[in-house]
């Protein structure tokens, strides 16, 4: 898609530093990392969300999610890795152009996300009412 | 899986807000949810993690967590959804059936990941130099 940076640094026209590439899906290092070797896995096609994908579309993309962790795993070293897909701006997606966050993580790197809440039955109730 | 929680959840052996269901996959209410409405989506098969998967057989929980995402956007309703998987403890696993986190998102929440840091050309070389 003309304009979206993603679209670009696949093609080679903005440099990325390139973790590795199928003929579906690319990644390479994300410039604002949250750990050291945090990458970005993406599919070629433009897909602007979960919420628009045809999932299919995405199995290249985990595919190549899955070696990368492994390979995390074994070379960085790491411990364990985060996976996280931001969609929408509400959520955080930056760039319009679905991507898969790997965050390696190193056990006591005190990297924490926001505390858990807890859930009531009424709560679970009215949340079912609207999803089921 | 014996004395896995989640298998145990998915056999109906122990309680759960289900949310949905397919062959493979099971979707329930995480009942110490980061925004009203998150939700768990598992494989039906006892996975450990992204490391110990063969990505096919994760096919059917990105199908499901796909259709959800949409379901929440449209019916609870939220603006976007964060959809996470942490793989090891060091990740902040703790049931260790692979299992994807779906956290829909309000404008506005005030919901926050860490904050970004910043990849220098050394840094970036140095960590190709381990995964390529």
């Amino acid at each position: 898609m003309e304009d979206c940076i993603f679209c670009k640094i696949i093609k080679g026209e903005i440099p990325s530093y390139k973790v590795a590439e199928t003929g579906e899906a690319y990644a390479f290092l994300d410039i604002g990392p949250l750990s050291a070797g945090h990458t970005l896995v993406l599919p070629k096609k433009h897909i602007r969300n979960i919420f628009e994908a045809d999932p299919k579309d995405l199995y290249p993309v985990l595919d190549l999610v899955q070696k990368i962790a492994v390979l995390m795993k074994e070379k960085l070293p790491c411990d364990g890795v985060n996976i996280l897909i931001n969609n929408g701006e509400a959520a955080g997606q930056s760039v319009h152009h679905c991507h898969w966050h790997i965050i390696p993580r190193f056990s006591g790197d005190g990297y924490k996300f926001p505390p858990a809440g807890s859930l009531s039955k009424e709560q679970a109730e009215e949340i079912l009412g609207k999803l089921k």
